[in-house]
């Protein structure tokens, strides 16, 4: 991972606290491996958020083994990282809870603790005593600093709490102050605030506390990046988001409105210099680990953002952008795009081709034709934004009037089988010609795609021993169009590294074989052109 | 189309004014024929919006016929139908200008002219004067009203030109208000404001102008219903939104939380009564007209709206599903859902075993050996809140002591082959034991998955005719932890109709086929158990 955002520091005075592992992954569809926790925490320190929220270590195994990968394969630059717990259970000493043991023993060096402070909560949900509550907060906050750890309070279902008994819920956040939490924070669990309520509530607690605060606050009722920019004009000056607003039911104030908005419109520095203009890369990034495809309409980093209709205000737009706009796209890293033109087309492949070392500049034809058959692919299901190796390949065959054929397939079959004995087996064979000589290859494999897989590469190996060193980096399927099961289109796409770059290709078709298949063929393919070798035969 | 609304007359008091046929229309993937329009425009006036925005006539042609048809073809029983167009040419008479002609001849009751308010825009996209700009607003005004229409103004660009020049912005209000326009509508057309700008400025406007104001917020800061609500907040009586939120870039204000918020959170009633419990069926009508999948994450009509996973909050949701809830989700016709994931306890195991009618709650032991087997194979890549068929299963297999069994595999196989002559073929053979019969069956498919599909399908189809009506809905694959692709895991999630439900099923393996063989095979099982029938030998 490049250094994007720049070494700038950002200072304490204002926090951009993201729980996208934590309260993000909660979202319905979401299930994410301990791998991909670690890659997101990457992306969002890349990104230059000052805290991560990672997890609740001890409440389920898949967070403490997060927390145990992070301090040996986490590298944060701009983050801190942080362990989600709750206080201490009832009548136990905060030492003795194996919860709170457990978000020590993380080794996490922030630690959010989540208490209740609304009072029906408390009685209802913890069964406990109003009074036991506070101790139980002051007690837990307590341990926990001595323990040498800086600590928040997320005080859960606050405003509604506030709403029923605001006495209690300001003592909960007067008592987590006094105990030694560094932030107290605000949430709207239940998401049913509106702006104006936030601020009112905000402003009050923040005079009648003297507390430093922060905001959480969920989309429930369509408003949760008001909310929070509410919370912050009444004074909070910690906000709690997750990327892409990932979350439980709605979902949670997404990070990338709330971080824009502060930026350019409130000119707050809140990320490193440099941090915004990878925003969009950031918000596509983190929807790929999670395989949810990134929405199209989202403020600032949909595809559909900047997507401007020609027509009525055509003229005037050319005069003045801006005049359309409410921000420049490139402040955060995304583009301007016309519809019902092919221009953006044109100029993006012509440019894409200067980037692969293809000059096009010149010949119009060429570039209507590039234009029209990525054109025609993607309506298929194929997609090149993810498939730079595909692109070039097809780019190559354009430009050179033919495509790059290493080899030529005569058949291939996949047999995957359950036999009688309880034993699972894949085989597949392939026949091939390449350099003149007819190949035939068999392997086994833990599945048919990677047994093709394997027979291919035995195939192409006696012949091009430069494909050793290749690797399968990473295998993603999508199915495309969902109704009605048997009409769908599979999308497979394929990472291979040589050990210095990864490349990526894509393969469609009807059945998820046939367009690994195609993947395959593309990979290796590119792997013989990157290393130098003319196509024979 | 029923009344679902009830009778009850709204007054004119407040505006619910939308506009998802002309600017919603606007949104990137849209393209409605005049069929779509005139089924979207029933389920608005169904749902008791006042007013329906149908397009531009005269602007493009299928605007011209929507506005014909509609005469004959719409029996608007709540709203009334709005012409939408610009206000005259400069230096052209109102009654000569074509396009002003075009709205009195759409014979539409209302017409809402778009007029330039901020002066760089004057210049740049209108080339005319200042003055001339609101010499055309009067004109366009004054002749509409002798026509006998009800005129709105939306000032276009509003709150960037009252930044830019406020004193010719308020003018242009004025002007409209003057020649006799009943609503001002004051638009952030580039979305880029955020609630307290819009507060401010409306609040302002109203004073200084006396106009009744109206509010068009575009969501391009993702504040657009917030930015709704604050207008409301500092006067507006009128609020112009889409259904869904649809519209150019990132959208437009969206109706739904629009007026669930005035409905439910102000106490002002903007709907007829009954209104507002159609209204999760209304969204998704219009997502099906529009073609777009209904989003499950969108406030109030979402299908994860009011999903609730995690197992902290699980014990007290049965107590009291309000500490939980913002609303209750039967105001707005949707269902309260518990999800079943690893982060859950006992509690909503429990939950979740009486949604299925399975009693729990006296076996303790019962309880934790299901909530056991859950995080356990929900640790190998099984998830359950999206598989509840496959959940049900094994609660039954736990509390019935054994799996239900209504077959027993022998073995199968599959073959994925590319021939020689070039030609894809793919063929399964299934062998299984059910009510004491051998049965061995053999299908072609377009993917070795498929052809499994259709061999066990054949297999069992002689022994349980009932499964013949069954339909595989949906068919998704996910590969886990995508580093070093050989290592990965292979989860696919199959939905199958029975033609009145569907349910969903889960299955993890290394490779797709046997992945997707487990969930078939419970997808067969769950359409048996579904069917009534005993489970045989």
């Amino acid at each position: 991972m490049t250094d994007a955002a720049g070494s700038s520091a950002v200072d304490d005075s204002f926090h951009v606290f993201d729980t996208t592992l934590r309260d993000g992954a909660q979202r319905e569809g979401i299930n994410l491996t301990v791998a991909d926790k670690l890659a997101i925490a990457g992306h969002l320190d890349d990104f230059g958020v000052g805290f991560i929220e990672g997890g609740w270590p001890g409440a389920n195994p898949r967070d403490t083994e997060f927390f145990a990968r992070a301090r040996t394969e986490l590298e944060l630059r701009h983050a801190q990282l942080v362990a989600f717990g709750s206080t201490r259970r009832a009548g136990l000493p905060a030492a003795e809870d194996p919860q709170v043991r457990a978000l020590v023993a993380s080794q996490a060096p922030v630690v959010t603790l989540v208490a209740k402070s609304h009072d029906r909560h408390v009685e209802l949900a913890l069964r406990t005593t109003l009074d036991e509550n506070l101790a139980m907060v002051r007690d837990t906050v307590v341990h926990l600093r001595e323990q040498g750890r800086r600590v928040f309070v997320d005080c859960e279902h606050f405003f509604d709490g506030y709403r029923a008994n605001p006495g209690y819920a300001k003592q909960v956040v007067r008592t987590a102050h006094e105990a030694g939490a560094d932030v107290v924070v605000l949430c709207d669990t239940n998401g049913g605030m509106l702006p104006a309520q936030i601020q009112a509530v905000v402003a009050t607690v923040a005079a009648d506390t003297g507390a430093r605060l922060g905001i959480h606050a969920q989309d429930d009722s369509g408003c949760a990046v008001a909310n929070t920019l509410a919370a912050v004009d009444a004074g909070a000056t910690h906000v709690q988001c997750t990327a892409n607003g990932y979350g439980e039911r709605v979902g949670n104030a997404n990070l990338f409105p709330v971080v824009a908005a502060l930026q350019l419109k409130y000119g707050r520095r809140v990320l490193p210099d440099g941090a915004l203009a990878e925003m969009t890369r950031t918000s596509h990034a983190i929807a790929e680990v999670v395989n949810l495809t990134p929405s199209t309409h989202q403020p600032y980093v949909g595809l559909s953002a900047f997507a401007h209709k020609a027509g009525l205000h055509a003229s005037a737009i050319k005069v003045d952008p801006d005049l359309y706009q409410h921000i420049d796209p490139e402040q955060v890293g995304n583009t301007m795009r016309m519809l019902v033109s092919d221009m953006a087309g044109r100029a993006s492949i012509e440019l894409k081709g200067r980037e692969l070392g293809i000059d096009l500049g010149g010949d119009r034809d060429l570039v209507a034709r590039v234009v029209e058959r990525v054109k025609e692919r993607e309506l298929t299901g194929y997609t090149y934004e993810a498939a730079d190796a595909s692109f070039e390949l097809l780019l190559r065959e354009e430009v050179e009037g033919k495509p790059r054929e290493y080899f030529r397939i005569e058949s291939w079959r996949a047999i995957a089988e359950h036999r009688p004995d309880g034993v699972h087996a894949n085989e597949a064979t392939v026949k091939l010609w390449a350099k003149g000589e007819r190949t035939v290859a068999t392997a086994e494999g833990n599945g048919p795609v990677n047994a093709l897989d394997r027979a291919l590469r035995l195939a192409l190996e006696r012949i091009y021993p430069e494909l050793a060193r290749l690797e399968l980096a990473d295998y993603k399927v999508r199915i495309l169009e969902g109704a009605h099961g048997t009409s769908s289109t599979t999308r497979v796409l394929i990472s291979t590294s040589d050990g210095r770059t990864v490349w990526s290709t894509v393969g469609v078709a009807e059945n998820v074989i046939e367009a690994s298949w195609q993947a395959v063929v593309d990979a290796y393919t590119y792997g013989l052109l990157r290393a130098g070798i003319d196509p024979q035969r």
